[in-house]
């Protein structure tokens, strides 16, 4: 253990008074996405403030503006930013986390109250909104100082927060935070980073830990065909043309049903995997089973577990959401929809960017729609999107993870990347220019955004260790280069 | 004219108050849909029947069960059975309407209050829900009984009706209601009816009455793809079969962008138009452009107009509804949707029945979806069906609707066939086995189930004139056979 022995018998020693604060953090309940709850995410964020001010942390909670949510101007929850150590001789660190949580109701499936901490000894499983996501590792890194302020340890680096309350809504304001920060250079809260560590991942299984260094982008089309004035009485039909008929057609020529994307030019410039990574997709502890255990079906595209697993994070994928316009309900309604908008969104890899692909996407698109020859109006756009993100693997931010893992859990972590974005990851790289890290707490199994939400006691005393722990190898490592 | 001069004068005499008992019709919400508003349909059945009772109609409500909505258990409002004349020289008519109506609010986009019945006098349109749509036509009898009524003149034929008040919610119970009585015999309410005449319908424009002889009939479907246990986050694209991919390539298979129907054998037995079939359509005063306003776009598949409608009432069509299952909602949602049902209907016209054209869209859906070869589970199934029906025209029941049209409007009605169904015009037609005539009161502009409904009281007060004389016109005919 590169940290001190005092470090690890005070966490040890205090399990069940971290408990007991996890206990209180996800009793508040803050949704950010309902307006009924806006108060607890503020209440959330100021009990987060007063927590980090106790164990010596300089705070500021910087207000994001307001939004009109369902007719009432709604104070966005702010930031709260942190600082602690100001020693140049030492690396600085940031540290990234929300408070706020998906919404939870017992009634939704839940076995316990979700906003209630459910602590079952005999699983070693605790239960609630927020307990992995994202409360147990930001209240790892509250056991962290807690520990050294208590001990009278001096930090072995510089910390850094960064705390949102929005990210479960979109993270409202705060890219424009992080560049405002950036762009006072020396008078800004980020300067002197030398990297970033996020903990809202989680391992691929239950059983390896894993460092997450790729994250893919994401492009969001909408495919809007039209042309009665208001929907029809399908009694017209066979006299018009119909919107849907086109619609489904044109969504029928944008991928395989084995998750080809037909649009040409879509796969230009991803290179093939080296040796060097294919050797991490084979290192990987991730079998079709536990795909098809996640999936909850045996639909996996291959058998052939590093094809899947390189399908799911390293490949473009196109998936179809569903249509707006068109009758959505149970049972069947007779009715010519006028105006449907078919949605769908491919998630993109280095080089792929939302702007390059979308050029594609709809020179393809109008050029079939004008291939089908009809009398109806058709237009596609992008609603949104985010470029893809892949971190240098060899930089000390992992190497020094790599070895904090090794140290607490006795194995080599997994290198993965994951199929999905967390936006704020690539704000970070981009803005600072530094190594980006993503360090999970908790497992695969923790269904961060479903009903039982839970962290499992080991993964929170040992996630605590962790942390800290990685944080004495970032020194080490520093301090022998 | 081929009834008395007497009535048409007393028609004339008395617009005033057969307006005023519209307005007093119209007043009375009587929505079937509408849980809220179930009081006000039976009131209205009460209503209607203590009119028919005035004029000396015999009349029985007959009760069809209940129904549980929104927690509620609700009486069906009863069927209103009349029955006047029993001359076993005459001919018997049996007459269709229904006293419910359609939802509306002054909030929808009325100009006035719907459920007041607005009389402008400059434009000869009177505005009220339900004005065309059907208390119109059913108060157009009332009229017609009042003046035989006031002035003793007996009524050239035997009368049967069937009001019903849950046309508007799927005509519950009026099917068993009809083979019941059918299965009396002698002792049934419709035993030795001739002919049928249902007026709830319109004219194709705005200046050309009509008689409808055909309607298509129906048959609605969902193909159900599964796969996942839940909906799953798009992050898992690219590496398990979705559901969607596959449901819109299936539903992409079902019919070509210009209505082609493209399910194998699905035109078979269709007989194309004889001579005088095509010689009826070549008389239909309508237009590409007709059809176009309709649709609020020029989206017309062909520039042919015979082409057009013929397209529209004789051949078969398939529209594609939407998507259950899937997101619905305005902008965007990246989820892997679990389970998604895929709707559509054929429009039928015969042979083509439900029975016979499941058989081919089931085997042809099937032999698609294994050729896709995916691991997904895929069902199709009907949901719901009715059979097209066309009427004689050369029968005397039309024979009397034309003449009395030629008299009353002065021009030869077109025969026209129509896109929707009326589901009870085919009970009658099968239970009593007598031939069935549509016989409009209103136009094609009277937007039946739309904001503003309206009905001119040149066709209120002409379309009494016209039921009146059509009732002689039967007696003529059968006289002279
Ligand atoms: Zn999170
Ligand atoms: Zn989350
Ligand atoms: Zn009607
Ligand atoms: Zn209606």
């Amino acid at each position: 253990m590169s940290g001190p022995k005092q470090f690890y018998d005070y966490v040890d020693a205090n399990q069940d008074s971290f408990i007991q604060r996890l206990s209180e953090a996800v009793a508040i309940p803050s949704v950010s996405t309902d307006p009924a709850r806006r108060d607890d995410v503020h209440r959330m964020g100021s009990w987060l403030e007063s927590q980090l001010n106790k164990y010596g942390v300089t705070t500021r909670a910087v207000p994001l503006g307001q939004q009109e949510l369902e007719g009432k101007v709604l104070e966005y929850p702010p930031a709260i930013l942190g600082r602690i150590g100001d020693d140049l001789s030492k690396k600085t660190v940031l540290i990234y986390g929300h408070f706020d949580v998906q919404p939870a109701d017992k009634s939704d499936g839940w076995n316990t109250e979700p906003f209630q901490l459910h602590v079952d000894r005999e699983s070693g499983k605790m239960y609630g909104r927020g307990s992995t996501d994202d409360k147990g590792p930001v209240l790892g890194w509250l056991n962290v100082l807690e520990a050294h302020h208590t001990l009278g340890l001096e930090l072995p680096i510089n910390l850094r927060f960064c705390f949102e309350g929005l990210e479960e809504d979109g993270s409202q304001g705060l890219d424009e935070l992080i560049a405002t920060e950036v762009a006072k250079g020396v008078e800004g809260w980020f300067h002197g980073v030398d990297c970033v560590c996020i903990s809202d991942n989680y391992w691929l299984n239950t059983r390896t830990p894993c460092l997450t260094y790729g994250l893919r982008g994401i492009a969001y089309y909408q495919v809007v065909v039209s042309g009665p004035a208001s929907d029809l009485h399908s009694g017209l039909g066979g006299s018009i043309y119909e919107p849907m008929t086109t619609l489904i057609l044109l969504l029928g020529k944008l991928v395989s049903v084995e998750g080809r994307i037909l649009i040409p030019g879509i796969y230009d410039g991803i290179a093939a995997a080296d040796s060097s990574e294919l050797q991490k997709y084979q290192d990987i502890d991730f079998s079709v089973a536990d795909l098809e255990k996640i999936a909850g079906a045996p639909i996996a595209l291959s058998e052939d577990r590093v094809t899947v697993m390189m399908g799911r994070t390293r490949e473009p994928s196109l998936s179809l959401h569903g249509i707006e316009g068109a009758y959505s309900g149970a049972g069947g309604k007779t009715v010519i929809p006028s105006t449907v908008s078919g949605k769908f969104s491919l998630r993109l890899v280095p080089p792929q960017t939302p702007e390059d692909i979308t050029k594609k996407v709809l020179s393809y698109i109008e050029a079939e729609f004008a291939k089908l020859n009809t009398k109806l109006k058709m237009k596609v756009e992008l609603l949104g999107g985010g470029n893809p993100w892949v971190a240098d693997t060899k930089h000390w931010n992992y190497e020094a993870a790599q070895r904090a893992t090794e140290a607490i859990w006795g194995q080599t972590p997994n290198y993965t990347r994951e199929g999905g974005s967390i936006p704020v990851t690539l704000t970070f790289a981009q803005n600072l220019g530094v190594n980006v890290l993503l360090l999970p707490m908790g497992r695969g199994d923790d269904g961060a955004h479903s009903t039982n939400e839970k962290l499992d006691i080991s993964n929170f005393i040992n996630g605590t260790k962790l942390l800290g722990t990685y944080l004495y190898e970032v020194a080490n490592i520093s301090a022998q280069k």
